[in-house]
């Protein structure tokens, strides 16, 4: 193996930190080498600082390393980030200021107008807005975000079907707890519970999706012009977002157009054939109780949306069903696909 | 106390005629004299021919009584009715056909042209339909359905709104298991899942609810001319359908019209003091996480329906969540209440 | 209604305070005048400081009363505490001090060897230890105790089976998470799960069985002598722990002297017809699969303890499994009876 | 790869079934080619027949095998067997009895005088009892029986221990859902609920671990001489049996005797390096909250018994929980280990 791209990790005892570390234990590019968390975490060792939650074991040398501050200084130059939205606020600018690139997953920088939001199979080219922030031109460092977990699995369903038009869209969540981190929802909560309210999820899925299916015009983003409301709901599923939702479209394109644009989806992580890129964006199942969390949402490694249940609206045009890893697809496999794509485009040279 | 009706329940054993025989163990007006269920449970002590899911005990006087064979000729005039549609189709034509009143919860003739689809709050005038049926012309038998379990909270969500004019609803339903009946969903499908399809659910929720806050014109039914689309789920609760509701309104109220519209609804059953009558069948709920199967299902007794989370909707008007329990104001208790209704308009003579 | 007691509670706002506050609501002795928790609570209504998980709505007077700091100053003599147990180890014998009646669920002063551990239907001999409390002497004040959640239902279980001479017990609990407070279990820790380990809640068992189950001898507890083994599991259960037991008998009681001996099993708390007190504080089902918690919890309002499958130990005696209400029986319902036994003997005077 | 040895399998729609199928679609060794069901199965693609339930999508080539009718006539020699009890009771002989190799999980003869129970690890020896088995005289056919699910992980424990001389085991298990098939348990008996009973299954687990762990002298099974006693429960989980457990033991080692005996512990499979063997039949865990279902179940692909907790017993002498697979290791994992075996020391010749 060639020599690996040290990696930071900031936010790295949180669920989502887990999953970079379980997610780039065996990464071909990338290597952890530097982890951090919040000030009762740093100077343990990463093993005694998180209370780990994946199925695969720590892997041995991260278990052993000393959680570092939260501070630029001795960090490597490209950071993951798995911050609160409160921190990263704080944080992010500090490590971009300080010449590092933060590939994050927290919500705080996704809106502002010179960060590119980016799901690579979706808008690889709204990274070129790198070119305008601040940061880079300062001491080359930068930042780029993914979409918030209930965002992206929508988005991957909408993507294809862009050709036609989309022209409104009303999503329904169902979403799993590990959206919420650790210790995330009480038990007492969510055990044969649905919660019909998520904090400032609906806000985030309705710009985000916009944002992401708008377009990069010179300096500028343009979102998406389409009317899109979200009702965010919580449930008892440990992983995997359920999404129902009802989309009206310009084109009327027949059933076997859609379901062939979304299973023929490919897009530059696949042609750029990048180590996280799922073989199969979008898959359709045919069966009609399908996708299901339980059963479904491990599909290409975590990195696959599942679409089901096409059929006609009878108030919009069509309705159906998507799901998405939130914590791979959703969180950290999206940002280590952002990195992947930003690597390959030169931009950690 | 003076003498009770006697009544009968079709389909007694299931989780919804155990759902009768609990909500009837205590009734001012009926009194349960008869059970009958399929031929398995013929001729056995209905302690023994059912599996027991209810919280409260068997009502003694019922625990001992004998299962009788699913016919019309030693049944009390008055049944209540709790069978698979399949069956139903063809056991509640022959009660009434014999002279019966068959007050049920069953499917099978929900859609029939002449037969009666009623929430006593919502659409009472419609069992005047009863003076159509060819039953009750030759034998005095009728046959009078309450909707499906997801219908109902929807439309006692709908019902005070229609002053606003109604002009789009698009419904998504988290089902409670209890809602496929025992043994039902297997636990396998359920355990930290969602499905995301339950066959013919959605389609009874579009025609029943049109059906339901549509008009009688004469001899006809004229259902609502509004555009109405369902997506239904079943998620791991035990009891209580959730639904997210986007709607739009011809006029447009304030929020705060609204929410009295839906807290102020009185209607039939509250002005006659009906036993099952809840005080507020409609109860809009302040907290911004509310409302949840686990603390809002039992509202009422189970027959008041709570609403919550009323915004703006970036496609229609407004987006909303309504709770009810399923199995009591989506199914036995719904029944018992129509045949209050029956009873004191005088049917039952 | 005569002038109701009042009373104060100690940690209102979490679930066991909660449960105190819904329990009371219509006490015929005792009236809810004081509510005091952590210092984030202070000074707010009562209605905005807990986050309320009950299904019964707030009472109304209690809603709106302010929350005031856990000082004895302004409270009522007679308190119910519902502390953590660090923090219970210093406020309780801070309010015996200054002259108030602690009744507490609170583990910190039950092994005291001045304190008396309760249950008024197995050892209500034991508050005759109150004499020799020092605070009693000096301010009137002292301190009764119930014991934890998981012990409560297990000595149920054996007080009735004391006469056959027990010799071994070895009891396995699934406990419900509203026993590990709020926000307490994480829902990514417990659903799909068993976590087999709560912290000190074996030796808890351990010790709090013997002393229950000891005797009182002029002023020292003499432990019951027999061998005792505790393992304890969480589980997704909502309300309710479950225990499999094994016991070894000195004498060799035939099945149904046991089953007698549970089932007529009567104690102080009936024969003094204490309100809080079930008719039936123990009580056999007769099923194989029983009892269970989703079914039998709420026996006796919460108050009785069900037993089942009595069946040969192939190593001790006996297996049974037993199953009581966490909240209600192994906390708040505990130590309102514990109060009311402490009332009608003349503590409280 | 060599020509893989072609097997059936009998009952291949059930959850075991698709396990089987599952875990060998790629073995080196053996190649599924036969398929059976129940006659309602039968005629059909397997993949309609089966409701697949595992994660991991149905093997294309199975997927297309249509379900044959279950006897013994168009059957490869080696048959895996899934059945229910009472069929496998008159399938099974008729297969010996055919000459075919019928290494089942089913319990029908399990405790039969002549027919090995058996564990790789822990009793290999047993398999020569296959010598004085009449199917095998007369038809080279015999038969194969592996543990009950409950069993095996608990004897993987104590296997390692029998060096220490066993005296006495009480063990209490926590059941996942997956144990009783597909539909199974309903979602209403087990959502947030624990069924304490689990039809036959103790007295499975107690006599099934006394013959694996007993001898084998010359044609007579000796089981182990020690007492036992098993309390059965079901939970909500959906892969993995949790037991917690307290033995007695003749010698008295130290704690970390006991855990390197488990650390430590191989055997035959290892020394084999058997394809499905683990690498560590049993580890120890040393969190004090671990092995739990959710983290655990999957270790060594679902084929090593995860231990953990041990601690001074106060009625025997330690106390433990164990952790096994019940689909994998306690059942389609144990009967391909069983072929395994069975294959190296030549029985399929």
């Amino acid at each position: 193996m060639p020599t690996r791209i040290p990696v930071g990790i900031l936010g790295a005892t949180g669920v989502v930190g887990q999953r970079f570390v379980q997610l780039l234990e065996n990464h071909p590019w990338f290597a952890v080498a530097w982890l951090a968390a919040s000030d009762r975490s740093e100077g343990r060792p990463y093993k005694e600082a998180a209370r780990w939650r994946m199925k695969t074991p720590i892997p041995a040398p991260v278990a052993e390393m000393t959680v570092s501050p939260a501070k630029p200084e001795a960090a490597p130059r490209v950071i993951f980030a798995a911050l609160d939205a409160s921190i990263a606020a704080e944080l992010e600018p500090r490590f971009a200021d300080a010449g590092h690139v933060v590939v994050t997953n927290s919500s705080a920088l996704r809106m502002r107008s010179d960060v590119p939001l980016v799901i690579p199979e979706v808008n690889p080219g709204h990274i070129k807005m790198l070119e305008c922030q601040a940061w880079r031109h300062k001491s080359n460092g930068f930042v780029v975000t993914n979409p918030n977990c209930s965002t992206i699995g929508l988005v991957m369903a909408l993507a294809p079907l862009q050709q036609f038009g989309i022209e409104t869209v009303v999503a329904v969540t169902m979403q799993a707890v590990s959206g919420a981190g650790y210790p995330g929802v009480p038990s007492l909560d969510i055990l044969g519970n649905v919660i019909p309210y998520i904090p400032k999820e609906e806000e985030k899925m309705e710009e985000e999706t916009l944002k992401l299916l708008g377009r990069l015009d010179g300096s500028k983003f343009i979102p998406a012009a389409f009317a899109m409301s979200a009702h965010c709901n919580r449930v008892a599923v440990e992983d995997g977002h359920t999404e129902s939702v009802s989309i009206e479209l310009k084109k009327k394109p027949a059933t076997a157009e859609i379901i062939a644009a979304w299973n023929e989806f490919r897009s530059e992580p696949q042609e750029l054939n990048l180590p996280s890129a799922p073989a199969q964006p979008v898959r359709y199942l045919e069966s009609a109780d399908r996708p299901q969390p339980r059963l479904d949402v491990d599909a290409g490694n975590g990195m696959t949306a599942s679409v089901g249940r096409l059929r006609p609206c009878s108030v919009l045009d069509w309705k159906f069903t998507v799901l998405s890893h939130n914590t791979i697809r959703g969180a950290a496999g999206a940002a280590i696909l952002n990195a992947e794509l930003l690597k390959v485009r030169g931009y950690f040279d």
